[in-house]
C-alpha cells in the first residue's frame, strides 16, 4: 500500500506544479510522507523499480531520493530485506509534533531585551567602501605581494600548532614584534606579555567590559564618539554616559557624581572630532581614576596618521603601571578585513585577560598572525605607513582645496588638527545631516551623519568625510555631486555659497 | 641648570645599575624628570653638544634620546631656538598625578563578577596539539597547496571591497555554497540569505545568547557537555540548566518547571559521550519547545565523521520553519586556525542576526570566506572529508584495538557510536580523572579529564582520547604512556589488567 499512498501524494505534487527537477520534488514528496507519519517509522518502502513503475518516473529518478534520504537519515537499507524508514520510535506521531511557524509579531517580541536595545543602536554602514566612507584606508596600496609571499612561505613550512586554535593572547612572536614597535613608535610602556591580539578591536572593547564591568555598572563615553563601542555596552549591559568633547578632548564631568567603573577615551585624535586630549585633560583623568578606580581603555585608533606638527604621545606611556588600558589595530594601517588588533594590559590583568580570551572567543590564524609579526620585522610596516602618510597627506590637502574653493575652509569642523584618515564638514543649523546622508547615498556618495555620533539629544549636524581611499579624480567628481546635495538639502534655508 | 638638573638625576641612574643600552637610559631619565615635572613644561633642554659633555656621554647617546623623546611628542624642536619640553601646560604637578601600582590583592578584585564567574569555568587546554588531544582533525593532511592557490589568486585579484569590513552574515557567495552543502549533506532547510557566517563555534553561540536571552535566563545544556558553551553562558548572565544525558542523548527533564530560553544539543553526536539524540527524544524536545517558547540550539559539530552505519539527519530539518538553530563548523573538517563557522537561523530572524553581527563584532577575512567557498563549489571539500572519513575510521579502529589488547574493550564509554574525532575510555569508580589527566600531560600526553565536562557534582571518571590527529606509531607510543599512568593512579585500588 505504500506505492498506493505515494502515489497519490505524487498526483498531488505533481498537480500543484512547482519548478524544481522532478528527483528534488520526489524526494520532497517522501520526506514529507515520513515527517507527517503517512509512512510509518519502520514501514518498508516500495523497491525501486515498482515505484518507478507505479509512479511512471525513470528508476534513476526514485534512486536518486532513496539515496538522498538515505544519505540523510531518514531511510535505512538492510541487504536482501530493502529499505525501511528509520526505525527509531517516535513516542507521537510525527505530524503533531512538527512546530509551526509563528507569526511575525510574536517572532519579534522573542527577542532579548538587550539584543532588541542594542540592535537599535545599530550604525554600521551598508556599504564599506567609495568615496567618502571614513574611516576606510587605501587597501588597494597596500602591499599584497609582500605579505602574500610571506604567508605562502610560512603555510608551506607551517606546523601543526600553527592551524589550531591560538593560545590567549595570540603568537608569542607577533606580541614581541608589536611590543617593540609601541614602545618606539607609541611610546607605550610594556613588555610582550602584556599584549593580547584581538580579533578586531570589538572583541578588544568586548573583552575589556566583559572582565572589568558588571550590568548596570556605566562607562564613560566621548560625545560624540564611535559607535561601535556603544554597540559593545548596550549589549553588555553597560549604561553609557556621554561626555561632551571640546578641542582639548574630553571635558571631565564635574566631580561627585558616581565613578564610571570605565572611560574610553581617544587621546591622541579624537574620533570623530579631532581634537588631541591636552596634558591637562589626561592628567585630570589619570588623577581622577586613580581615585574612583575606574579604569581608563586608551583607543588609540588611527594614531600613525598625523600629518603635520608632532607625534602626540600616548596616555598609556604617561601611567605605565596604571590603570589604563590601550587598544591599536591594523585596521587602518594595513586592511580592515584582516580583522587583527591588539591590546596592552596592565601586568596584574594579562593572564585573567588571557584565559578569558580562550575561553570567550576561541582564538586562531596564528599564521597570519605570524606573517604579520615578520612585516613588521623586516620594516615593512613601517614603510608602509611612512609612505601611506604621504599619500593621505595629499589626498586631504587636495579634499580641503576643494571644501576651501566651493564652500570656505569655515566648514571644516574648528577641532581639526590635521590627522586621520577623515575631516568632519559642519553644516548650517538646520540642515539635517541625515537626509544629506541619504540623498548622497542615492548617488552612490558615501558620507556619514556626524549626529549618528551622539548618545545625548544636544548634536551638531556635520558629515564624515574620508578622503584616504579616494583617488583625486574619483573625490572631484564625488565632491561635485555632494554639493549638489547639500544645495539641495539647504534650498528651503539657504543656497550653498 | 637643567644640564645640573640632568648630571645629578644620570648620576643616580648609573649608580643604580641596569642592563638598558645608555642611550636607552638617557631617555628614560630625562622621560621622567619630565614626568614628575622636574624639567618644567615649556622649559628648555640643554643643546645636545652642551648635555652629552656635561654627563660625559657620546654626543649620539644623548642624540638618540631627544629624537626619541621628540618622536613620542615629549619634546619639542623649535628651529633656531632649540629644544623644549610639551608646552601644554598642566593644572597640577605631573608627579601628584601620576598613578599608584595597586596592591595584588587589591587588583584581583578589580574584576567584575561576571569576569570572576567566568574565568573560574576555563577549561581550554594548556596545549593543541598531540597524542591524544581531543577535538583536533589531522590538520598536516589538509590539502593546503590546493587553499593557498586559490587565496593567492583571489589575493592578486582582489578589489577593495573584499579587504575591508565584511556585511553581517559574511560573503555571499559562501551563504550560497554553504546553504547547497548543508541541503546535500546535512538536510538542512535553507537559504543562503538565512546563514550567518561566523567568526568560529563561539562567536555563532554568543550572538544567539546576547540575541535570544537575557540576563537571568535558564538554557539547558547537555550533561556532560561542551565547556565552552558553558563559559559563553557565564559571561552573558545566564543560568545552565545541566540536562543529564543517556544513550538517546539529552533526557527531556519532567515539564512544570519553568522553561529554558534555549536549549543546547548535539543531536547528531552527544558531545562528549557520543550517542545519537533519538527519534522520540527529537520530537519531544521540538514540542517542548513550541510550547514554551524555547529556542533549540543544534551543534552539529563532527556530523560529517561517521564510521558506521548511515548519516544521521539534522533536527532542524526535521522542523525548518520551527524554532531550530542550527551551527556548524569548519574546524574540525578544514583546521580549528580558519575561524570559520556558519549558523542557519530562522528565516524571521535573519536581518536581525546580520544586523547584531556587524555592531557587536565587525566581520572582514572576506577573501578566505569566497576562497573557502571556491574550495567547496570545486569538490575539494567533499572530496577531503571522505579521505579524511577513512583516515579517522583506521585510526579510531588502531586505537580501539590497542584498548582490547590492553585494557579490554569494556572501558569504552557504553554510548560510544563509531563517530567523530575522539573517544571516550571510562576509568574504574574512585580512579580520579584530573590526576591521571594531569600525569600523562607531565609525560608530554594529552587526555582530558571526563569529569571536566560536567557541572553538577555527579561525574563520571574518564578519559576523552583524541585519535584523529594522531598516526599509528605515535599513538602506540603514547598510548604505553598513558598505560603506564593508569597503572600508578590505579595503584592504591586495583592494578590494571
Amino acid at each position: 500500500m505504500a506505492v498506493e499512498l505515494l502515489q497519490s501524494r505524487w498526483h498531488a505534487v505533481r498537480a500543484g506544479g512547482g519548478s524544481a527537477a522532478l528527483n528534488r520534488r520526489l524526494y520532497e514528496c517522501i520526506r514529507d510522507c515520513i515527517m507527517d507519519g503517512s509512512l510509518p517509522v519502520g514501514g518498508r518502502l516500495p523497491a525501486s523499480r515498482d515505484l518507478a513503475a507505479g509512479l511512471g518516473l525513470s528508476r534513476n529518478t526514485v534512486t536518486f531520493a532513496y539515496d538522498q534520504l538515505r544519505a540523510e537519515g531518514y531511510l535505512r537499507a538492510v541487504v536482501g530485506s530493502g529499505t525501511f524508514v528509520t526505525d527509531v520510535i517516535p513516542e507521537t506521531p510525527l505530524h503533531a509534533m512538527r512546530s509551526r511557524p509563528m507569526p511575525a509579531a510574536q517572532r519579534g517580541a522573542r527577542l532579548s531585551a538587550r539584543g532588541k536595545a542594542a540592535v537599535a543602536y545599530a550604525r554600521a554602514a551598508p556599504r564599506q567602501w567609495g568615496a567618502f566612507m571614513p574611516g576606510v584606508p587605501d587597501v588597494t596600496l597596500f602591499p599584497h605581494r609582500k605579505l602574500g609571499r610571506i604567508i605562502a612561505r610560512l603555510r608551506r613550512q607551517a606546523g601543526p600548532e600553527l592551524l589550531s586554535y591560538a593560545p590567549g593572547g595570540g603568537h608569542g612572536v607577533l606580541q614581541r614584534s608589536l611590543a617593540q614597535y609601541l614602545r618606539q613608535a607609541r611610546s607605550v610602556v610594556c613588555e610582550p606579555e602584556q599584549i593580547i591580539v584581538t580579533e578586531g578591536v570589538h572583541q578588544a572593547i568586548d573583552l575589556i567590559v566583559r572582565l572589568l564591568a558588571d550590568v548596570g555598572d556605566t562607562a564613560w563615553v566621548e560625545e560624540p564618539g564611535y559607535w561601535g563601542i556603544r554597540s559593545v555596552l548596550a549589549i553588555n549591559g553597560i549604561v553609557p554616559q556621554p561626555v561632551l568633547v571640546d578641542n582639548e578632548g574630553m571635558r571631565l564631568p564635574a566631580p561627585g557624581r558616581k565613578p564610571p567603573r570605565l572611560a574610553f577615551v581617544t587621546p591622541s585624535h579624537q574620533y570623530p572630532l579631532g581634537p588631541v586630549m591636552s596634558m591637562a585633560r589626561r592628567l585630570g583623568l589619570l588623577a581622577r581614576a586613580g581615585q574612583s578606580g575606574t579604569w581608563i581603555v586608551e583607543d588609540d585608533y588611527d594614531s600613525e596618521f598625523r600629518f603635520n606638527g608632532q607625534p602626540v604621545p600616548s596616555l598609556q606611556g604617561m601611567a605605565p603601571d596604571g590603570r589604563v588600558i590601550y587598544v591599536g589595530t591594523f585596521s587602518k594601517t594595513l586592511y580592515p578585513g584582516l580583522r587583527t588588533a591588539y591590546m596592552v594590559v596592565p601586568r596584574a590583568l594579562a593572564d585573567t585577560f588571557k584565559t578569558a580570551q580562550s575561553e570567550f572567543y576561541r582564538g586562531g590564524h596564528l599564521l597570519s598572525q605570524l606573517a604579520l609579526a615578520e612585516f613588521i620585522d623586516q620594516g615593512y610596516y613601517a614603510s608602509h605607513i611612512r609612505r601611506m602618510r604621504q599619500v593621505y597627506a595629499g589626498r586631504r590637502n587636495f579634499l580641503l582645496d576643494q571644501i576651501r574653493r566651493w564652500l570656505g575652509l569655515e566648514w571644516v569642523h574648528e577641532y581639526d588638527t590635521g590627522a586621520g584618515l577623515h575631516l568632519v564638514l559642519r553644516l548650517p543649523e538646520g540642515c539635517d545631516d541625515h537626509a544629506v546622508e541619504q540623498a548622497a547615498f542615492e548617488h552612490n556618495v558615501l558620507v556619514r551623519a556626524l549626529s549618528r555620533y551622539y548618545i545625548g539629544p544636544r548634536r551638531q549636524s556635520g558629515l564624515l568625510m574620508g578622503f584616504a581611499s579616494v583617488p583625486e579624480a574619483e573625490m572631484l567628481r564625488c565632491f561635485q555631486i555632494l554639493l549638489g546635495v547639500l544645495r539641495g538639502a539647504m534650498a528651503p534655508s539657504r543656497a550653498a555659497r
